[in-house]
């Protein structure tokens, strides 16, 4: 009975949250749809509204309550004033915000169909290529919100240095990651696990599990400068996200994980091609390059068959497993606040189906 | 005699400071390709070098130059020691990483052909939809700049805050010329002056007219809030500028102009336009209906016949000698070296030519 009604009351207050956090979404778009800085015509506001309910707040939303989440552990789970609820909320929403703005592009840039259960913003008959303006314009709502809400805050540069550098990796990781797969197309053989570690690193793992770390920490303020262990550790566990990932794109159910993996027609760099290159006899390689990349059913299908054959489902339940116990391990040696912030994210993906 | 070793002398200074420029710029890129935030390869090196080199300094540089200009002007002309030219011209590089930021976007939205005389980065093959991330690059790559370069000065947060605050307006600004261009795709009647105005306002004028003197102030240590005359000012003489743009989009010669011009076929809310839907009666209304916006040359030029046959030539001239009037008239109310800063940008671009 009472672990029931602490696992009731745990459900509640996780629901209270995200409701909570869903309120200051409201109150963030309204602010930004009366921005002084902007004359908005009433068409430009429609345009605006529209685009951040259509683009930013139907994710997980893990990123953005992952602020709060950590900022409470690092607080020793001291009860938070609502102001301080309220700044680690809007500081979730400048990441989810970012993520938006990602998506977007990346949804442009790679031609995708649909995001989050839904057509991708640039393939609704009036956006096209606007969403590359409207990919800009959530990124330039980020500093728009910081400087509303922290500009008072002796931590506000430190908050525009971070989203700024992370922003930076991101786009850079993209960019890897673009030219790799432009590479990949023509020759396979390219694809090989360091170049894939360093385009997970800097294309997901700064923004999706350093950056709320991290904006917990400045709101707490401590200087970033005496935790680099725990962000090394971050991008490991970000690494491991990614793995995730490609693996949910070819074996997940698509119903659950929201999208059509389309990673293998879109001749990706993904943890699974990387691997079977690296198990497969010269007639398997044979049968990798006659069928990856290309849009046939039939194709796709081949190459699943190949990852199968290979034992690839194994190799990755293995993977998860190691990087499971490095992981704790490494967390263990942290001092106690972090850890249970580290902790957190850990369980939060650990096995995830989605 | 005295009159032309003085002309020499200004020729020379000015050749030289676009050198001195010039060598800031592979200054800039070269610790941008070693950016300690990133870890390159090779061929991402080689991509972002060849990216910037295409698409950076290729314009007239004249954004870019202006705020040492300006700087120097506020000085009242005192020598300036060799950091504060370097900075001066750092400043001015951000600004011209800004431009050629929305220049790479705008083509790629726009579905431009030509820009400064090549053919716009995203036509290039192996380009295509990468410019979108090539764009975001340019745009991190000026917090880079700002944070390597003015961390420690006491205006670092205000810098940030100034660029933040412009990339916004301007991406307010293209949003809004994106949206009123698809309404009047559809009714040309959309097209009205004080619509036209709004879209000039924030798409043009604040990052080309009033950034690089709000830099310069900012580099003087001087309060932005205390300047908000002269930036009025320098809003319309952006929104002069941009009416010039259009005319010469239209008339001007495009060997000068390094572009064709396509505002006509691209169905663009141009000055030349709204003039011509103010004065036409309804059978030239209604061959203005017929001929704009398409992209046969024969169209073209029915509406370019149209607008000779309205005087909007004229109406171009005469709008050209009241704006420089009123100008004038207000930047005399200003403070001596802020009326020498306003005179010469007003100098550079009245009556210009590209």
């Amino acid at each position: 009975m009472a672990s029931n009604s602490n696992a009731n009351a745990h459900a509640n207050t996780k629901a209270d949250m995200k409701a909570k956090f869903m309120q200051v979404y409201e109150h963030l778009k309204a602010e930004n749809l009366s921005d002084p800085a902007f004359d908005y015509t009433e068409d430009a506001r429609q345009w605006v509204d529209k685009m951040l309910d259509y683009n930013v707040p139907g994710g997980k939303l893990n990123r953005g309550l992952s602020v709060i989440d950590s900022y409470s552990l690092l607080k020793n789970g001291k009860e938070l004033s609502e102001n301080e609820v309220f700044l680690g909320c809007v500081l979730g929403w400048c990441i989810e915000w970012l993520q938006s703005y990602f998506l977007v592009l990346d949804d442009l840039m790679d031609g995708s169909h649909t995001r989050r259960g839904q057509p991708c913003w640039f393939r609704l008959p009036k956006v096209g290529l606007i969403a590359a303006n409207d990919g800009i314009l959530l990124r330039n709502h980020i500093c728009r919100i910081l400087k509303r809400h922290f500009r008072t805050k002796s931590y506000y540069i430190d908050l525009l240095d971070l989203f700024n550098e992370v922003e930076f990796q991101t786009a850079c990781g993209q960019l890897l990651d673009l030219i790799t797969t432009h590479e990949g197309a023509m020759d396979l053989s390219k694809y090989k696990m360091p170049t894939y570690l360093r385009i997970v690193q800097y294309k997901t793992a700064y923004y999706s599990f350093y950056l709320p770390v991290a904006c917990a920490l400045l709101m707490a303020e401590e200087n970033l400068d005496n935790f680099l262990d725990a962000k090394n550790i971050l991008i490991q566990m970000g690494t491991y996200f990614q793995v995730q990932d490609d693996y949910l794109d070819c074996f997940g159910d698509p119903q659950t994980i929201g999208k059509i993996g389309t990673d293998i027609e879109d001749f990706k760099c993904s943890w699974l091609v990387v691997q079977a290159l690296e198990r497969a006899n010269e007639s398997q390689i044979q049968r990798l390059y006659a069928n990856y990349g290309k849009a046939d059913p039939s194709c796709v299908a081949k190459v699943k068959d190949l990852y199968r054959e290979l034992g690839i489902e194994d190799v990755f339940l293995e993977y998860e497993n190691t990087s499971h116990k490095n992981l704790i391990s490494s967390i263990e040696s942290q001092e106690e606040s972090v850890q249970l912030v580290l902790k957190s994210f850990l369980g939060k993906i650990y096995k995830r189906q989605k």
